[in-house]
């Protein structure tokens, strides 16, 4: 695997900037910042790195247009992130390993599949009757492919995936590492103290161009269809429930749990740790903070924070007003003192009143 | 796999329900009220959905006597949604997949192994020295049974399952896909600045009609036993630690994290992300609102949430008080300023005093 | 696996203890002071439990110099929990089981892999080009060794983990069943609404002494390192992201989850479902509570809980300033009152002014 060099030029054609310093500088890697070596490209996009700028060990960097000053070579562009994005993937693509189409000769695959062309399927899966395997679609080691299970173009299935019978996953599609698709709903119905199970005979549909992250679960509609729609981007450790609806271009970082039957609209941005009861709709654009909540329905084009979760500004005032309680009981204290002068006082004054 | 067809009349008798409308209607699969189509059932349940009732597709309708006006056949029955699991049930037979018996020629199974009648074991398997299976039992591709493991009749190992050494499986158990018994309870000495592990030389027990969720995580007893007990349904992505005791018929929820040495009673039910704290006792029959972070013994039959976690009533009470900060500070203000007032009036009294 | 017996004079040797009682008694197992039965013995170390002292059926216990009186054989030490785990490993050695060495005979090993002495790697493996498998090292069923990754001495890996490519694994390493180390990074680069993928080229550094828990996942770095450093020690289902250090001897229990580039410094303990925003930095010696929010970097020596997460003291007091909401209430309700007579008075003064 050697590295191709590139020519600062080069690579400023690449990414559309203008070379500020010598055009001939040589890069043989792309790094972040604190840990770019000589040789490498980096980027500043992130106003809190700025400080490393002087320091960095890279060759270069992709800066902004009319940005802070830097010492090294620099490419300068108007959005210094994508300008990084592209130059990773000039990288990307000479690190890409090479592997064998075809299918392993220890995967058993049922002679009642259909398979695409180009297709890899690596030692020790199991896809049975009926599934269908797109072209160019690999899947790596131990991958356990339902019955009638389909799978587009371009996917990557990587290593102890499971996919249960009957899910529908789309193009270039990833689902990464010990991830599972299709595994039963978590449904019972109660008879006294004994809970029943609910039989679990819907399916799950992965629409083009999502990714499933490492060990992340989504199970299958009870009936119907648990979908995750066109473009979203599911991290690790996730959990779908049955029958959920995940809009299209929406993003859930880590350890997020979606109860059953609920409905994300398109671009949901939901970080770490959020959570969210079942039967509620989440509307399109909805942005949810880490560890947030959720126990309602939320309209369109809102963030929100906190348990129970509401509208970050509201969230956030009313934990700036809890933080001022001391001060609060502080008043209260003088003004019972004062109060309790002023009724002494006015005692003196009842008392001359009196007096009159 | 060819659906048969059921009349309306036919299946009101498997629900024990009566029918109101045509009887005849021809009924081929069951669905939810808002994806069912033409030829499909569905039932109204939760009130949440009741308008849905005038524009769903489905063919017929399992509803409560003396509900709401429905336009479609219907069956009326006491429970709507028991009337849905039958019907379900018997979609679900028609479903089910046919396998075969018998354990697959690349099963790595010990000669010192005990296997029961109609086993299944699939392929690329290891089931080692000492493990006994019961019959009927089928474990999916990938499956690793450890030496000692005892597993009952009529279970469903789904692939990629690990079930460590020593550990013992009841009859009727699932374990979804991905998920873990018996890995090593969390268990470290410090000494110094450095944590040497404990060994943990315990194991876990799995009683009848357990089910442990995709990707959940059941640790070993550092000596004795971590026990699921019978009847107790486990979501996916949960994470139960060394010598927990789960009661009788509890339900826990997705992600949900049980601390080392908790003893959790009979019934008791968690909901999303719930956390607990170690060497606790949850009482029978306790329910714990999503995300409440439990950090002490909870009494039987307590409804708790928040964190950290409270008798829901406080908790909720808690939570209203700390909105009527804006209105409690307005309240001092006006306090203080009536007060300066009556002190001003009062110096007027004060100089009349001395004037005196 | 025939259990070896002990006297309690041998174990007392063991552990640099003095025998209380009989030195004979025979001992054949250990297990908790719940748990314990004839034969075994137990220890003493939570106060929660000294109750347990006159009801255990230990046939020994191992307690503290000058602790409480007990009625049964003891071991007098000055940290009895460290005399435990001693006794423990003692027991654990003769529960290890054996297993062949070698490579299995399905196991998939490129050529060109280095394997030292006495590896053993187990059925089903697969083990890719340019791998390193350092001596001693066992590989469990289903393991996948990515291109390229180096695997120290004594490491333990279970069943069906997944080690992508050119990750690097130090020596006595445990990896729990089901973990992912060297996931893509959770990285996109926002396109008006599509998300695009930000190519995940750097890899994860795993040091000495380290265990990753069971279905954890550790993402490599988007270019660069994701770091685990030495005795750091990582529970189950945790998720760590692309470029974050853990620094030394830290330990992160279940379902923590830490985002992006976060840095961890040496000495650092989660406990459970503590999650951490990304691109800050936690101090040396941080502890942090349960479930704690993490918004922002925490100075060595810090504790926190709560969220957003503060120092704990204040987060405590803060949760204790709400309980007295209801308290302030009234004591401005009463307030009120007060200066509500005081001005009835005072108008009764006014008048009697005006009437001067």
């Amino acid at each position: 695997m050697r590295q191709r060099l590139y020519k600062l030029g080069e690579l400023a054609d690449v990414v559309g900037g203008v070379v500020d310093g010598d055009g001939a500088t040589v890069i043989s890697g792309v790094a972040g910042i604190r840990e770019a070596k000589a040789g490498d490209i980096t980027f500043l996009s992130n106003p809190r790195y700025e400080e490393f700028v002087h320091t960095t060990h890279a060759s270069a960097i992709i800066a902004a247009r009319g940005g802070i000053k830097h010492a090294i070579p620099a490419i300068l562009v108007d959005d210094p992130y994508l300008g990084f994005v592209k130059v990773l993937g000039l990288f990307a693509k000479q690190k890409e390993i090479l592997y064998e189409k075809g299918v392993h000769r220890t995967a058993l695959v049922d002679p009642d599949v259909e398979i695409g062309q180009d297709v890899s399927i690596g030692p020790y899966c199991q896809v049975n009757r009926g599934a269908k395997i797109g072209p160019n679609t690999r899947i790596f080691l131990g991958g356990y492919i339902g019955e009638d299970v389909t799978i587009g173009n371009d996917c990557l299935i990587y290593p102890n995936v499971t996919i249960r019978e009957g899910c529908e996953i789309g193009h270039r599609v990833i689902i990464h590492p010990g991830a599972v698709v299709g595994s039963d709903g978590f449904g019972f119905a109660r008879n006294g103290e004994v809970y029943q199970k609910i039989p679990q005979i819907g399916k799950v549909v992965i629409e083009d161009d999502v990714e499933i992250g490492a060990n992340s679960t989504v199970d299958r509609g009870t009936t119907g269809v648990t979908r995750v729609c066109q473009g979203s981007k599911i991290d690790n450790l996730v959990q779908i429930a049955h029958n959920v609806v995940v809009g299209k271009n929406s993003v859930l970082a880590a350890q997020v749990g979606i109860s059953g039957s609920v409905e994300l609209g398109e671009g949901v941005v939901m970080a770490g740790q959020v959570g969210c009861v079942g039967h509620i709709t989440i509307g399109n654009r909805v942005v949810a903070g880490a560890q947030s909540g959720i126990t309602k329905s939320i309209p369109d084009d809102t963030t929100v924070s906190g348990y129970p979760a509401r509208e970050h500004r509201i969230a956030k005032k009313l934990y700036g007003d809890t933080t001022r309680i001391p001060e609060m009981r502080k008043r209260i204290r003088e003004l019972e003192k004062r109060i309790e002068e002023l009724q002494k006082r006015m005692g003196d004054g009842k008392t001359t009143k009196d007096d009159q």
